[in-house]
């Protein structure tokens, strides 16, 4: 894939094939469709790209990617001040978003604490969050830890809980269990024990 | 995946996903690397895709995508003007270049005649391929066919047989046979019985 009789055609596939998971073969099928849309469509597209890297910031606050200072979310009246959702990064918060089941604001991490990767909590946002717990906190009430259920996750959730619990402020995880819609068989037995040991009342099932 | 708290997140993602086989979450995985790059790399990124759309053109003779009215392998001197060979699209034209056992011309078809997809000869380049071909019969040689060895291209292979040889050039087409590197056993009939009625001399695996 290295012959192209296009040094224009060259340069957009070698672009496109620096994206993460995009091959040669890929970038190029992705840049024969642009090469196929009228111009208008392909300006449109270039010019998302262009516009989103000039215009967008992260917020001050939570590091949503925002076009203000302050992210929406933070800004947004209608937003629960009073609790705040730790994430790892911008797509956690996408997907909670879309459940419509969380009300109040956010803080990412940009990651998780893992020695094995050297990241420790001093190359992710845990001093900003610390200081904004400090700052706020006769008005939070809830930090709700919602990182990866792994090995990293859980050794971040321990250090953030050593971290924030000497502040007052309730700390809760997000629950483990069986995944909606899977069979009890073929769950793994540590999700299965934890499922066992954090039962609910059936009441919860049904009123929510 | 339909929350954004950025409107031109929600764009580049929507512009993203336009593109053939990449889905609402690949796209937002793309977006949000070029958003960590530095502004010139995202710059060189799209400027590429819009200079690639507004100075390309298809070249009048073969339809090989071209900066000139005619491309750089129809304008070479060093190519073989004496041999055409037919293909589907730009991508074969890249492949075959890429082998280096070819040193002819090429014509792109656009595609092959497809009944079910109503794809007839009158929506592919057959008549410039036809009158290229005419235009040119005392220096041509060889017309070489090498189109998806499925039934529609065996269709258009007869099809383009039959309007070529009343012309006097002689008609080819690529080898079909068990692909290098397969073991026998698993190749499958149709291609294994093809492959022993068009046996080659031995001479002809050792000195190519």
């Amino acid at each position: 894939m290295e012959t192209f009789s296009s040094k224009l055609l060259q340069a957009a596939v070698e672009e496109f094939s620096r994206l993460p998971g995009i091959g040669k073969k890929t970038a190029l099928r992705l840049v024969l469709h642009l090469l196929k849309q009228d111009a208008a469509a392909v300006s449109r597209f270039s010019e998302s790209i262009e516009r989103l890297r000039r215009e967008v910031v992260y917020c001050k606050q939570c590091f949503n990617i925002s076009e203000k200072d302050i992210c929406e979310i933070c800004r947004s009246p209608r937003r629960d001040t009073t609790t705040i959702c730790v994430v790892e990064d911008l797509r956690d918060i996408i997907a909670i978003e879309n459940t419509g089941q969380y009300h109040g604001l956010y803080h990412i991490l940009g990651g998780v604490i893992s020695p094995i990767e050297g990241v420790g909590p001093n190359d992710l946002h845990v001093g900003a969050l610390l200081e904004r717990i400090a700052n706020d906190s006769t008005n939070l009430k809830e930090i709700i830890l919602a990182l990866s259920t792994t090995m990293e996750g859980d050794t971040t959730n321990f250090y953030l809980y050593r971290k924030i619990q000497p502040m007052g402020v309730n700390i809760s995880v997000i629950a483990r269990g069986i995944a909606i819609g899977n069979e009890i068989e073929y769950a793994d037995e540590v999700t299965l024990g934890r499922s066992i040991l954090n039962r609910t009342p059936y009441e919860n099932l049904i009123t929510k």
